[in-house]
């Protein structure tokens, strides 16, 4: 390609509203443009790194035996309603619904479990024709909330959806686990420093699922990492740094706390560690058809999880009781409530078991009581993990593990989905003993607008963009030094006709501008190889080749293709 | 590929609801599933197919200078509403609409003129940046109202789409031609017989434009084809069969016709020649903000061209007024209308003018008028040309040259949209002369699942589908001819291996099934070439080798590859 007919634009300042690097320089290099909030447009130069982050996808999934297909983004409501999706998508509003002209309501696809798993169980019948692995590769919908950060999440995004199916859990894991290889595969090939994160499920299902997170400042998840083991925070089980408890009991009390409402003025007041404090939070849960309240428990040095929350209860939504609801719900306020006399259910983070002589609200304003006890001065409570996982955690899965935690960005995630949605959308085959059985699923997800994203945010500098070769819209830049000097243009002209038959997808700058002007282009747009015709040609009959990193090389004008062949 | 792990099924009957062959064929061999009304899966085969003939597109687009990019499907009102297409397209319910959460509204997009002119007008600033070209290859809606013949006519479809950019006329010419050309190779290398036509521009422009037709019974245009010029019927212009009127005027009369109302009983009750008999419809015309009646008058023997009268009056939609409209216009009722003493708007087609002495309704039930003049009887018509050609009319555009009819599936549509989108959306440029001047542009769209259809439509036998090469899922069948023979097994494994390996896309029937069972689904599926591995094999080292269009060959075994690369 020559630039001077490549459609782009350079821009020397930051785009607004453009609060992370990816988001920056994709904008700033023409790659992407904005069209609505959470809508862009792939320009030639994205659209070249999407076709080829695609084409690698594309690549191990062949390899791991799943197929390509392509199913339609309208989906019948009807579909959605037998999962009970329908619902559950739009009470949080992120389903965009449309009618047609007869009046069928339609969904635009944010996944394709549904759609997939009516073709297949139409299809397959018998166990002989499994495992089944289908995979597409197209825009999905979803009306975020906050759209942000250009492709990271947007409302319309690139995504390959794959699906397997299975006779028997060991089969579905067997699917999983070469998933689970194929994303490692596409990720390493891509250059990303990625890790695998146990995670949960969210809308798509509640078996087991990871995640695959680049690891990058700006991720939007928290990760929590061990030595060997890794867990999306929603989802960690930790062991935090023990306490003692005394082991006799002693007299309850009830004290006046005066204005006293946060752990750390309580801690203080009593002069008593956060660890000897019970913590009481009022949620508020969303489901289906009602919404119901809980209060849960914790550690007073502790938060709490509320995505484990969400899941205890398999509510659709989590949220913290307003201060009116609180009053309704206790007469009290925040910061007093406790679990002694609570009209409410009560649940507490398992920590909580050992708590001793502990300090809790009593449902009064400015009034706890100390010394309370389990099995004492109420019943023991029902427990869970409801524990928001910290640094320096012990990691219960690996001995001696400690947590660090790091921010990460969601590149892939896959699942293993049981036989939630087969049973639903009667999925069946029939096995080898002649019973009829629900198929075993798995669904696997990449963003690969999102892979883009993260790859820049991972590799870049002041510059620019730094593409790795296999990704790179185009992998060398030609240019001369001067256009003033008609050997320099010729022998770049040449180079570049050498290059383009080759199939090494050189972009030749024949702009008649100034050299630095035309590198500082090729650095923004994190073009892998610079080629120079310029002094050194005039000179001594060689090409200056510049990697994007800053490694020089001067290399005879015969060695160029040999040179070259090297990328390939 | 080995057919035991193709995600695929063939069928021995029709499935319900398919009215044309390649919508029975490519359901019954599997590549497409109904998902809904208009809306379908493409399986793993299907998805082959839409890849290559993509592949093919996208090949021609860049040697044309064609650059590739994606655009939201997800438009913003806004933008349509800048154009006045949003009401064309709602006005007729053509347009899935939706809101997002905060009720912002968009549709989904049908095409993207407006979308891509934002793009393009935002970035280019001088005439130095042109021509553009800018393509991309994805979804499209369309709320069809009858949506049928499967891939022909969806909901939801992919298309190739492409828009140019131009600084004057002569460029805008010159892309147009480019396109042309590209578009012919295209459908000239997926080995489609096809004819190139003049066409109207529906929704999309009214410049001029042309339409790719491929030659098919089923197709739902008709095309209007001489020696060496072809239009869609809706804006083929043509002379009909002269007629010799007398040169003098006769006495105009009133006479009862009772009960005679249509053209052919009342030349007979009236022994004349249809051609005497001047036609008055009456028409109702929907614009974005009312509705007009006007009445047409055509020659007793010839049909109004709906299509043409649209264009005339700029309507969305012209409807032939119904019984009781027409008795409320008129008092009277259909087969009684007339020009004289019409309240109404009244227009004729231009070989209307050259009537003398002719016959028209009086708008009284059962009377007629004979001997009517225009210029004495009524005034001159203002005329227009709104003939719906025939096949026999001369055509104006060719010396000598006559109409035959034909019907075509539409599979291609070029446009020179000139400055009506660009204007609309300020898309300007500073042309050489440092003026600012509106962007010439050109819109092209080619079908690519109705390409795949019209192939299958074209090309295919009784036992199923014939794909050409460079469109075929995969290229050779391989099989055994029977499993119960090791030698023939392994045999076939191998030739698989060879031909895999030297890129050839092989499928291997590797079924334990019957030669016979296997070889109509290779025939049905449509694949080139089967390579049989059987008697010749044992008893002379040779394998049997049949194209899908019947002619067999036996090669040595050691000439399989040489064999095979005369396909590449």
């Amino acid at each position: 390609m020559r630039l001077s007919k490549l459609f782009f634009k350079t821009f020397k300042e930051n785009p607004n509203e453009t609060e992370i690097i990816s988001h920056q320089l994709l904008e700033r290099a023409g790659y992407i443009r904005k069209l609505g909030k959470g809508l862009y447009i792939y320009t030639p130069l994205m659209w070249k790194v999407i076709r080829k982050i695609s084409q690698i996808v594309r690549e191990e999934m062949e390899k791991a035996g799943a197929q390509e297909v392509s199913l339609p983004l309208l989906h019948p409501k009807e579909l959605w309603e037998k999962t009970g999706r329908w619902a559950d998508f739009t009470a949080e509003n992120l389903l965009y619904t449309l009618e047609d002209r007869e009046g069928h309501e339609f969904c635009l696809a944010p996944t394709h479990e549904e759609v997939m798993t009516y073709l297949v169980s139409n299809w397959v019948t018998s166990y002989k024709q499994l495992p089944l692995n289908l995979f597409q590769i197209g825009p999905k919908f979803r009306d975020e909330i906050r759209p942000r950060f250009g492709l990271m999440r947007g409302k319309e995004f690139v995504m390959k959806d794959g699906y397997s199916f299975s006779d028997s859990p060991v089969m579905m894991e067997k699917q999983y686990e070469a998933m689970r290889h194929a994303y490692s595969e596409v990720f390493r090939r891509l250059s990303l420093n990625f890790v695998i994160v146990t995670a949960h499920g969210g809308k798509i299902g509640k078996g087991k699922s990871e995640e695959f997170q680049v690891v990058a400042d700006i991720g939007e998840d928290l990760v929590m990492v061990c030595q060997d083991y890794a867990s999306n925070v929603e989802t960690t089980e930790a062991i935090p740094p023990p306490f003692t408890y005394a082991s006799v009991e002693k007299e309850k009390k009830e004290l006046p706390t005066p204005n006293v409402s946060s752990i750390t003025d309580l801690a203080q007041f009593l002069n008593v560690a956060k660890e000897l404090i019970l913590k009481t939070m009022i949620y508020k849960l969303t489901f289906a058809d009602k919404e119901e309240f809980v209060a849960i428990g914790i550690r007073g040095d502790r938060q709490v999880n509320e995505v484990k929350v969400g899941s205890h209860f398999s509510a659709t939504e989590v949220a913290l009781a307003t201060d009116a609801e609180i009053l309704g719900l206790t007469g009290s306020k925040p910061g007093f409530i406790g679990p002694l006399n609570l009209k409410l259910r009560f649940y507490a983070d398992k920590t909580c078991k050992a708590m001793k002589n502990f300090v809790c609200a009593a449902n009064i304003v400015d009034i706890h009581f100390i010394n309370v006890n389990w099995g004492r001065d109420l019943p023991h409570p029902e427990c869970d993990d409801f524990l928001l996982a910290e640094e320096g955690d012990e990691c219960p899965h690996v001995e001696g593990g400690v947590y660090k935690a790091q921010r990460g960005i969601e590149v892939g995630h896959i699942f293993n989905l049981g036989t939630k949605y087969s049973e639903k959308l009667e999925a069946t085959f029939q096995a080898e003993d002649a019973k009829t059985q629900p198929l075993w699923m798995g669904t696997y997800g990449i963003g690969i607008g999102r892979v883009a994203a993260a790859m820049v945010e991972q590799l870049h500098d002041e510059k620019g963009i730094i593409w790795p070769l296999n990704a790179a819209p185009f992998k060398i830049f030609i240019t001369f030094a001067t256009s003033k000097n008609p050997a320099l243009v010729s022998k770049a002209e040449e180079v570049y006709t050498q290059l383009l038959e080759a199939g090494l997808e050189p972009l030749l700058d024949d702009r008649d501008e100034r050299l630095g002007f035309k590198l500082k282009d090729s650095d923004l747009l994190g073009i892998p190889f610079k080629i120079i015709v310029g002094k050194s040609f005039t000179e001594e009959g060689k090409l200056e080749i510049e990697s994007r990193k800053g490694e020089k090389q001067l290399i005879d004008v015969n060695d160029l293709l040999s040179w070259a062949h090297t990328l390939k």
